[in-house]
């Protein structure tokens, strides 16, 4: 059966939705970041990045969010861009290479270190920047990907639920309602549901603690 | 004909590179970043993301380099990791969202804005991560993606040609001497020097005044 490696954070919550969406049934491993989990040999060994989430299919070893998805979408023929729309493949790196990972740095700047105020300012305005664009695109767009729930919309689903917290100081998704609409729409898929159910299968560790900072941020203790 | 977008920055080379692969006929058409040309709305209306790469496929519109390779792979069957093929596809990510976004962190850090200590070591540190993953990596794997080359090497090529820019403060590849040898094995194909010709092709503006810091770097200014 398919193993699920994954905490509460943003990223392994797109792999949660999609497999939820494919109907496939999975057992979920927890590891937790904050213990330093993702550091132990064994995980290592299936993702060197020390990073959640990552599946092992059946012998198949997948790490990297998007990777998984796409990897998920081409094996089920589901949630996949068409090979000759561009815009869907477009926009599906635009959350992958973009949202996502400007969502980490601003969510590093404005929680974990508040002190470097040209990058808090940096981040603070690439995220809203972001958000500002899939906007625009969600107002003439149902789905991210254009017409068709795909992967796309997959992948910011992970990543939006946590606006309430990314987006604190400039009112959570009150300024995106393109966004915010998409989002409902999402949410009222039965598989979102039933993904989110997953936040509270495992009591994850809580306090951000040195052992925690160490284990999440190793850069600034090197 | 395939028209594309281009400047002379890791991103766009990364495109250069897979078409010259594919040996299609394509139309360069210069987007002078420094003169804030990826702003205007003729081209806002093909990226609404104001960056580089963009192609036009005979009316098909894709942006973000990693999408770009993705939409080629699928479309001539090349370069196109196996459905199958776990790490390829993983591997491929860790560049696409990994190793490619940090670079461009760090160099914004340690050139752009330096006066940021914590950021600048955070992101000195993280490039320096994803290198060292990537030349263990490299140890027991001919190409990034395992043992065929493909849009992993393709994707990694843009930015590793920037390592002796972007690690200048750690000996550039030196202290990676797996990634060094794989890039010299891409650097012998004979598409790599037909990409790389284009970077003289066209008069880019070279100053960072300040019409080039407001063009590129938005966010500073608002």
């Amino acid at each position: 059966m398919l193993k699920f490696y994954y905490h509460t954070t943003p990223n392994p919550f797109k792999v949660a939705l999609m497999l939820e969406e494919l109907g496939i049934d999975y057992d979920t491993v927890p590891v937790d970041t904050r213990k330093g989990e993702q550091h132990a040999a064994d995980f290592l060994a299936l993702n060197p990045n020390a990073k959640l989430p990552v599946i092992d299919d059946d012998g198949t070893v997948v790490f990297d969010s998007n990777a998984i998805l796409l990897y998920l979408a081409r094996k089920h023929g589901r949630f996949m861009p068409a090979e000759t729309d561009g815009q869907a493949l477009s926009w599906f790196f635009f959350v992958a290479t973009g949202l996502s990972p400007f969502s980490g740095q601003a969510v590093h700047f404005t929680r974990v270190h508040t002190d470097s105020a040209y990058a808090t300012n940096r981040y603070e305005k690439e995220i809203a920047r972001h958000y500002r664009l899939l906007d625009d695109h969600l107002a003439s767009n149902e789905w991210i990907g254009g017409s068709d729930y795909d992967i796309a919309d997959i992948a910011a689903w992970g990543w939006v639920a946590m606006a309430p917290f990314v987006l604190e100081a400039q009112g959570g998704l009150d300024p995106y309602p393109n966004v915010k609409a998409w989002f409902d729409r999402v949410n009222a898929r039965p598989a979102a549901e039933r993904a989110m159910a997953l936040r509270t299968k495992f009591d994850f560790k809580q306090e951000m603690d040195e052992t925690a900072m160490r284990a999440m941020f190793p850069s600034n203790f090197d």
